[in-house]
Formats: structure tokens, sequence, C-alpha cells
């Protein structure tokens, strides 16, 4: 039996503002950063997690994870069971489940000690965090769910149908994701701060990497959007799917106004027209937008408001991320969810270490949940890659399954010490 | 012009939890606790804020406080306009509003900075808070509100006919208010730890007390609920409302079934029956439970939400929550779009500081917003009055409108240090 000792915490921060990447319509100048989160066992063993925050409040995270210290240290974390019991314990801590509940600050730090678990769990069974998760029977599986909330769309029975339906094909996927990996599009070319110039290299660069699929930051300016857009569409073809990214910047009439405007040079999506939480909102946009297709999840809070978003028709590409709600557990109920519904996953990922993360939840929805990849991308941006153990590897637009053990989450012992907040040499 | 020279916060936790006081179906054995904030400006003016949490937590909305220093301190503060610039200034900074957006630990201690400053200005006015705010005019009225994602069901416009029609009468209902007070309805006799004969003792008390309506907390054993729903209405008479509340104990269908079982005995609102984020869900209950009326806000993060429950046609009654969302600001977006959509507001108490705070907003609602009273109430508990400088004061089943200068919100100095965690003589 192994149990858990020590829990450890780094606030580590990069100064991304500096060049600019990274910047929308709502985030001019994110510092890309994360609470950091190590988890240490009796038996040797090692988990990783963080959440990703964009700079100022990062050490409210930190305090978070330190909050949740006492469901984790001297708990056993052996296997499955012992992942769904971690996960149920501190989401159903009644004292800080009034801090959300399942929202924003302690929910995301729930997830980044969730995902660190699964790490360490991954590793120590010498499999990518994937091939773990696709290695459980349907009912290990189901376990790891929290049903409360989702039964009038989505319950156990109905979740055990979907992964039993996708069991046969396991072996056989499994061994095609080794081969060709998972296909890519590339935010790279669109951040708000770029030249025209640099938005037209970019785009052409995607194209000759190997990438089918662009996306561009939206909603500053109109007339910059259209001009930029039209950049976009003729240096990368007719063919080439060219996403749009609002970051939450319009009301629901704005949004609708915005993309009669952009629509001529056929944008494939349209992400995060307004908040997030508006649920009614995305539904009356996409009413209005079609065909352009309605994207969001990156600050979706947790499986019930993905739960309506899929309940009212409103998107028709869903993105979760891996650092935003409550970890691998949650993650499970969201791609089945999607399944349930046949809405395509479309990873949101950037930031720091979230590519890292993310592509072994799409390959987990191809391998155990909904079986294919048709219309299927995982976001990728090439920043901050190198400070991780594990980086993502991209080959001719597609990543490549990752075969370390684990959870492709540990960073680099001298970037966490450069990076460290606000002692290291990165900020001296 | 005042300055602000100083922002200081102290972690202040009850041990509530000993006596099982405020104890329901997912919070058994709350210590009823405050991120407090004090802001401190150069003219020797004060004011005083909080997040209400409910014990292990509450440290990380202390960390969340100081996060927004930088907004605030160095800042002036002297009227309406000042007040609409931190509230924008905070919810509106990039790198925070990553941890939300608008939603959880950050936005509470947003929420509670500004009820700070709205303290310190009305104050300084010499008025209490409800008289202050309803002194303003309409388009200073509409001034303090963000409607970004709101403008699809109300718009500046339509706000400020809302509160020009509401204008004539102010001074009447002014008058009233000081007269006879506002109609509370009283949660003491239903907590969940208490026994039968505690609920029927209580109960009989409460409608000696002039209390027209009582609340029950349901949702551990229905065969409970159902005996003690029958001994509240036995000893209250039909002519008492007897509402329940279930505090996010059921998924839709549970809570259909679960009011079935409860209808004989006429109970007149099912608050919380499902996840506060399940606009889709709450309207899907309430079809089924009427004439049961649906309630729901005290854990509804911000107005967007709110604007999902009216459109969706959700719940009959909100329950704004004066230290969850925004602060006053955003709460009066959120009456304003009750008015709108003709919901009366019974706000949420309780807590630490609740009833303090609240009684102040359905103040306002009734002398400058929807200009009535009729099915609206504010909730009453009986709990920590005592630690507040000017605390609520109930005659007959009304709370007596507040005179002193301010919100109600400054704790006596003696409370702050004895209460202190984990430092202070009660956790000694």
């Amino acid at each position: 039996m192994t149990t858990i000792t020590t829990m450890t915490t780094t606030d580590v921060r990069f100064p991304t503002s500096r060049e600019l990447d990274g910047s929308d319509a709502m985030n001019p100048d994110p510092d890309y950063s994360a609470a950091y989160v190590v988890l240490q066992a009796d038996d040797g063993s090692r988990g990783d997690g963080f959440v990703f925050t964009i700079g100022r409040g990062n050490e409210v995270e930190v305090a978070a994870l330190a909050a949740l210290e006492a469901h984790v240290v001297g708990r056993s974390l052996d296997g499955p069971d012992d992942l769904a019991a971690l996960s149920h314990s501190m989401v159903g801590d009644s004292q800080l489940r009034w801090l959300g509940p399942e929202k924003g600050v302690m929910h995301m730090a729930i997830g980044a000690v969730v995902n660190a678990a699964w790490d360490l769990v991954s590793r120590r069974a010498g499999l990518p965090l994937w091939q773990y998760v696709a290695s459980l029977t349907p009912e290990q599986l189901v376990d790891q769910v929290d049903f409360r909330y989702l039964t009038d769309a989505l319950d156990r029975d109905q979740a055990l149908e979907i992964l039993r339906r996708a069991e046969p094909g396991r072996a056989e996927r499994t061994a095609a994701l080794l081969r060709d990996g998972y296909p890519a599009y590339t935010t790279s070319p669109g951040w708000l701060g770029y030249d025209d110039a640099k938005v037209e290299r970019l785009s052409r660069q995607a194209v000759a990497d190997g990438f089918a699929q662009i996306k561009l930051k939206v909603g500053g300016d109109l007339a910059d959007d259209v001009r930029r857009l039209g950049i976009a569409r003729a240096a990368v073809g007719p063919d080439i799917r060219v996403a749009v990214d609002a970051n939450q910047r319009w009301g629901v009439d704005e949004a609708v106004q915005w993309m009669e405007a952009l629509a001529p040079y056929d944008p494939y999506w349209i992400e995060e027209p307004t908040s997030p939480d508006d649920v009614l909102g995305h539904a009356a946009i996409r009413a209005k937008v079609a065909p352009i297709k309605v994207a969001t999840g990156e600050h979706v809070q947790n499986r019930v408001v993905f739960k309506q978003l899929l309940q009212a028709g409103a998107i028709d590409v869903l993105q979760l991320d891996a650092a935003r709600v409550g970890g691998v557990n949650e993650n499970l109920a969201i791609l089945l969810l999607a399944a349930r519904f046949g809405v395509p996953v479309c990873p949101h990922a950037g930031g720091v270490g979230l590519c890292e993360l993310v592509q072994h939840l799409s390959m987990v929805d191809l391998v155990a949940v909904s079986g294919q990849t048709q219309d299927r991308v995982i976001e990728y941006v090439d920043h901050l890659h190198e400070h991780f153990e594990d980086p993502t590897v991209i080959e001719h637009g597609r990543y490549v399954a990752p075969t370390a053990p684990g959870f492709s989450a540990r960073m680099k012992q001298e970037s966490l010490d450069a990076y460290r907040f606000p002692d290291g040499s990165a900020w001296a």
C-alpha cells in the first residue's frame, strides 16, 4: 500500500507579457503561470500537477492548493478506487464547497491535485496517462465520475453503454494513435498583438508545417479583424479551416453582428463569443451565425454547465480544458457527456503545459469513449514546452502520442527554480 | 478629495459547528466565518466589508482580498463615480479574471471590497446604505451596472426606465419603511440538526414572534422530512407559509419525487433543489412541482446566471446574496433584472452579518427599483448579531429599517480580536 507523505507547492511565473505572446481581446498582457503541486509517496513515487493562470492571483491558487493538504497527505494511492475517493473527498468537502461550489479558484486547485494523483498512479503503472486510463474497465471508468446533477442528461448506465460500445476497438485505435498521432490545429499565427506581416507569415508557415486548421484572435476592433482574417484566408487558401476566437468579448447581438462581417472569409468556428456562463446566450448566437460553428469550454467551470450547453444545443464544438475543472475525473464526465450528445471535443491548450496535459484526454476520448477523430483537433501553441521533462511533439500537424509514463505534467527542476515567483532568477 | 490609504484583512471564524446551528443536508458542521476587510482613507473615514464562508478556506479568501490591494490603495473614493470605477477596475483585471471569470473565490473577494467602499462612502454621507443608494439619480444608479452580457435581457435604457418609474414614490416609501420596516421570514426553527421537539417549539415561537413565513431544511432523509414538515405545519397552522430548502442536494428527478412526497403539507417554495449552476434543471423542476414555487440564488455566482434563470422561467423567487456576487454594484444589476422580469427578490441571509447587509438591498429594491413588497421577504436567522456594531433589529416579524450611517457591516473590535483564526481567544 502506497501512502502520500508530502504535498509541496510552488508559484511559477513566466514573463510572457514582454513579447505579447498570448495577447487577445480580453487578455492584453498575460504572464503565463502555474500554481504547481508535487505529491510524494512513501514508495518514492511522485506526481505533479498545476493550475494554469495568467499571472496576478497565482498566489491565491497556491493558497487554495494548501487548503487541500488534509485531504491528500496520509491518503493511500494505489489504483483507480483511490483516485475516485480522492476526487470525491476534495469536491465534497462541505466547508470548502462554499467557496464554489465546483467553480473558480478552489475547483481549479482540486483539479491540479487530482491530475497530480493520476500522474503519480500512471507513472507507477509505467504507462502514459492516456494508456493507463484506457486500460481501465468501463466499470472502473464510470466509478471515476460524479453523476450528481448529470442524470437528467447522462446516468451511470448510459455512460457504461458508451464505454462498452468503444471497448472492442481499443487495441486497434491505440496502435493507430501510436503510429499516426492525433490531429492538431495551431493558434500561433493569430495573437492580437501581432502585426499583419507576422499574421501572414505565420499562417503560411502553419500550412507548410502540415496544419489543416489555424485560429485567429478577434474582438478588439472590427475593421482590424476583417483585414486580418482576409490576410489569413488569402495566405492559407480555401481548404484550410480558419477558426476565430473572441475570448468572451461580446454580448449576444454584438457577436451576431461581428460574425456577419467576418462571414465572407469563411470562419470555421467562433470561439467564446460571450460569457462562458451564458448557456442561453450561446444557443441564441449559434442559431443566428450557422453554418459558422460555435465553440466554447476553456472557461466553462464544471460538468453542470457543459451538460446544459449540450442540452440547449448551444455548441457545435466542446473545448474542454485540462486545468479548469476538477481534473481527470470531471473530464471523463465531460467526455462522456459529449459522446452522449454526439458533439466533438476539441480541447483548449496553450498556456503553460496545457498541451502536455490535454493531448492525453483527447487520446482517452479516441481509444475509450467516442472512438473517433472526425472533426476533432487538439489546439497547439508553441510556447514554453522547453520547461517540461516530456514536452509535446508535433509532426506534420499532429500530436505524436506520448509514450513516457505519466501525464507529461512534470516541469524541469531548473525551470521551477528559475521562474519561481518572486525570487527566481528570471524575476530578479 | 479622499484617498484610500490602507487595506487590512482579518481571518475571523466562529465555532458554530459545536451547536449544530446552521446544519443542513450539504453543510453538516459549518463554522461561520468572515474574510474581513477594512479600508481606511486619509480623511479618517473607514469602510468595512467581508466574504462570508463556513470555515475551511477562509484563508483562501483572505489571500484573494490581498490580491486586490493594488486596485484599492491610492484610489480616490468621493462618490458614485469612484464606486463604479473601483468595481470596474477589479472585475476587469485581465489577469485576475482568469481565476473566474466573475465567480467563486476571486469574485466574492471583489464583492467584499466593493461593499466596504459603499460602507465608507455612505457613512461619510451620514446615511444608511439603503438611503444613500436611494438618494442617487437613476443615471447615477445605472452607471454602477456592468451591462456586458446582459443586453439581450436588459439594456441601459430599459434599466433607466425601471428606475425612473420608481422615482416619484421614493420619499413616501422611505417614510413607510422607517415607520413599518420590511417583512422577514425565519429559518431558525428548521436546521437539520434539530430534533422534532425543537422544530415544533421554534415553529410555534416564530408565529408568536410575528413571522408569517418559516423555513425548514430538507434533503437528508425523505421520511424525516415528511415527519418534520408535518410537525411544523401542524404547529403553525394553514395560514403561515412554510418554505423548504434542499441546499443543492438533488438532481432533477429526485427533486421532483421528493417534492411530490412533501406536497401534502403545502410547502411554499423549494429552495436550491439542485446545483445553482443548473438553469435548465431549475426550469425542468419548476415545470413539474408547480404550484410549489422554485427559489434559488445564495450560490448563484453572478448576474449572467441570474439573467438566464429569469430568461428560462426557472425561478419564482430570486434569492440574491450580499456577499456572493460582486457587491452592491452587481446586486443593483440583479435587482434591475428581477424587476424587468417581474420576479420578487427574497434575499438569502444568516451566516455572519448577511442579515445586516442584505436588509439594505431589499430596502433599495423597495424605494428605488421594484417599488413594492408584494411576496417579498428577507430571510432572518438569529445568529451572531451580537458581534456587529449596528445589528439588525427585528420587531413583529419585520426588519426595522437601519438608520445608522453605512452598510451595518462593521464588526465590533473585541469580536474581531476574540475570533481571529487561529490565534484569537475563542480558538485558544
